[in-house]
């Protein structure tokens, strides 16, 4: 640190990363490298990447490790080791940054054992947002956004609240608004969508990230998680949330408050920053190889309402959230297959919110689902999906 | 208020407004009328126009009156009833919303007195900074800023400060970067500089505003002052300050972290929003009438350098306020004669600078100068200023 004075005295942070291998879990390592002073490597859990992760134990001296069962697609699924790491003694922080559904199981363990937790993965809140949020709450335990837009909310928000929590959304909060890129089809001929490669949709035009996170960026899926997600984390309604296509991925989100006042968060896209801010919380570390705006270079930031008749997945995730229930459990997990399905050349680009739409058609609706029910209504939605996307023949119009 | 409940009670607060007929003076009247549950107006006073504040007094049902003697220009000079006004025991904040030197007597009496102050007034912190800022952080006395690019910085910087006062920079800040709109003569080109005109300087492209303040942004000296009274408000040194032309005055201004992630406050330009904030401070209060930002219109905010060849206002504040001693008070004293003598036609638009360039080099230093030093070196350099204004030919280049 440049001048660790600044800073008050923080106590070091054990901290334990699940999916330590991925491109979050590298990059959170990278952080935490940077700051020994302030955080210390415990714990790393990855799903296959046998290789980098005893390198990762090495390079960190890390000796709790938990390599991951795999199921066919490499997905993480050794919950019940990923639970120890969460739950363990030694940590204080753990770093949930599992992809899919793998990061609900873990993450609830970590809040259950009072630990910090620092939430990479979308879908846990997605799926059983219900269940972790409130359990967050009661406990008392803040969950720190990594995704750039939430850290980007959570960042506009600080000092505005009444609460014990940040949470909940502050008093004159008129809504949140979260950016998305658009995409690298934000201006393909809707014509040619059909016939987008997944190597085409693999090429994000402002992020690199891992290759779902890629494919849900470029349905706009993401941005409905997102919308999930916030809704959860944030506790504000839906009637409160809007998403803004922002090109040049800058401004990372906003906060509009009741007085037509905003707060923007901004930045060079670089998932180190959030990261470090979740980690670092509340302070914003110095940290030397970060890119900055260069504010002597002219800069345009563009924004734009999306287009949801290119971009059905985002209407979609809307409309799961709004029915709550067990339906955004049903989006999560027909979209994580149908986007293997397209990964795996079985079904075309826009066959994924044509998979996704026919699931949650399918869906018998249950109010206020428990673990069991989600984690039934996941197997079910993802043995569906895989079997309509194996199928010969156009999909049905959901 | 739509729903009161957002908001935890707050004591009715009773406000004086000095400087009330002018531009900021009736806009935080509206806000004032907006929230009777929360604001009461107590005192008015105004330099000349007595039957807009008769007409204010009877309105609002204000007793506590000052209507100021004028100088020649109708400049508020009749400081010992302002400051009666500021320390008058049924008073809680005082509005400071005079313009030029009127306004620094006023501010530092009312924060002697314990008052809440709302500083309108960027003269105030100009000429006598050194003097108010402490005097402010010793009493514990919370300087609201009004201006919109202090407002901004100060809304971005809520919750990241460690000290007792939001007026010290929190930890963590690398620099505050203020927005500014260029003016009107942003690409105009130099050589037809000298030939603007009172009436096409006092077309602001984006803000409506009084005559001074409206020259002072075409001539970017308005920046400058605001990079002064930053320098004060925020305790961030000159170095961690910097100006960034953004001509559609979307963003009011920014704050740059450590970590390179910034934060920026956003809204359509209306002063009654930082009014606002700053009366019902920290409550982003709700107000029907302030426009908002349309998102769901395609919106382009565009940033670039300052041409300091175009605008030497803006240099020539920097080198004063790095200077320090007395020499910001010549800055603005200059400056206020110059911008009356070219209102008057006496002199060019390229004459403000020169004007004031060449009072900072007749200068001879003062340090750490004390009330009376000030206001014998502003009369000084009015004086001197009004006499080369005067003096026909051309002026020397400072």
């Amino acid at each position: 640190m440049e001048n660790p004075t600044r800073f008050p005295d923080r106590p070091l942070l054990r901290i334990a990363v699940l999916g330590s291998t991925g491109s979050i879990g590298t990059q959170t390592l990278d952080v935490i490298a940077a700051h020994p002073d302030r955080f210390h490597l415990v714990a790393l859990a990855a799903a296959r990447n046998e290789t980098l992760l005893r390198e990762q134990a090495r390079r960190f001296n890390v000796s709790l490790l938990c390599l991951g069962e795999t199921d066919a697609r490499g997905a993480l699924t050794g919950t019940d080791g990923l639970c120890d790491l969460a739950t363990h003694p030694d940590v204080d922080l753990v770093v949930v940054a599992t992809t899919g559904a793998a990061g609900w199981e873990p993450t609830l363990a970590a809040i259950r054992a009072g630990k910090h937790v620092a939430l990479a993965n979308k879908e846990a809140l997605v799926m059983a947002g219900s269940i972790i949020a409130v359990e967050a709450r009661e406990r008392g335990v803040v969950l720190r956004p990594v995704d750039s837009e939430h850290s980007a909310i959570w960042q506009c928000i600080q000092g505005e609240g009444v609460g014990d929590s940040h949470l909940t959304a502050p008093r004159g909060v008129r809504r949140l608004l979260l950016t998305a890129s658009g995409g690298p089809f934000r201006n393909t001929p809707l014509a040619e969508m059909a016939a987008v490669t997944p190597r085409q949709a693999l090429a994000h035009p402002t992020w690199t990230m891992g290759a779902k996170v890629t494919i849900d960026s470029a349905t706009l899926m993401n941005k409905g998680l997102e919308v999930i997600e916030a809704h959860w984390l944030f506790e504000v309604p839906y009637e409160k949330l809007e998403v803004v296509v922002h090109p040049q991925s800058i401004v990372h989100s906003m906060v509009e408050f009741e007085d037509g006042s905003l707060k923007a968060q901004l930045g060079v896209p670089d998932m180190r920053v959030p990261i470090q801010y979740a980690l670092g919380y509340p302070d914003h570390l110095p940290y030397g190889d970060l890119p900055r705006l260069d504010w002597e270079r002219a800069q345009t930031l563009e924004f734009q309402p999306p287009d949801v008749d290119r971009f059905p997945c985002l209407r979609l995730a809307w409309e799961a959230g709004r029915l709550g229930g067990a339906y955004p459990a049903v989006l999560s997990a027909a979209d994580e297959e149908a986007v293997c399905a397209f990964l795996a050349g079985t079904v075309g680009f826009t066959g994924i919110p044509r998979l996704v739409e026919r699931a949650l058609a399918a869906h018998q609706p249950i109010s206020q689902p428990d673990f069991e029910a989600i984690r039934l209504v996941d197997a079910e939605t993802r043995a569906h999906v895989r079997e309509w996307a194996r199928s010969p023949g156009p999909l049905p119009v959901g």
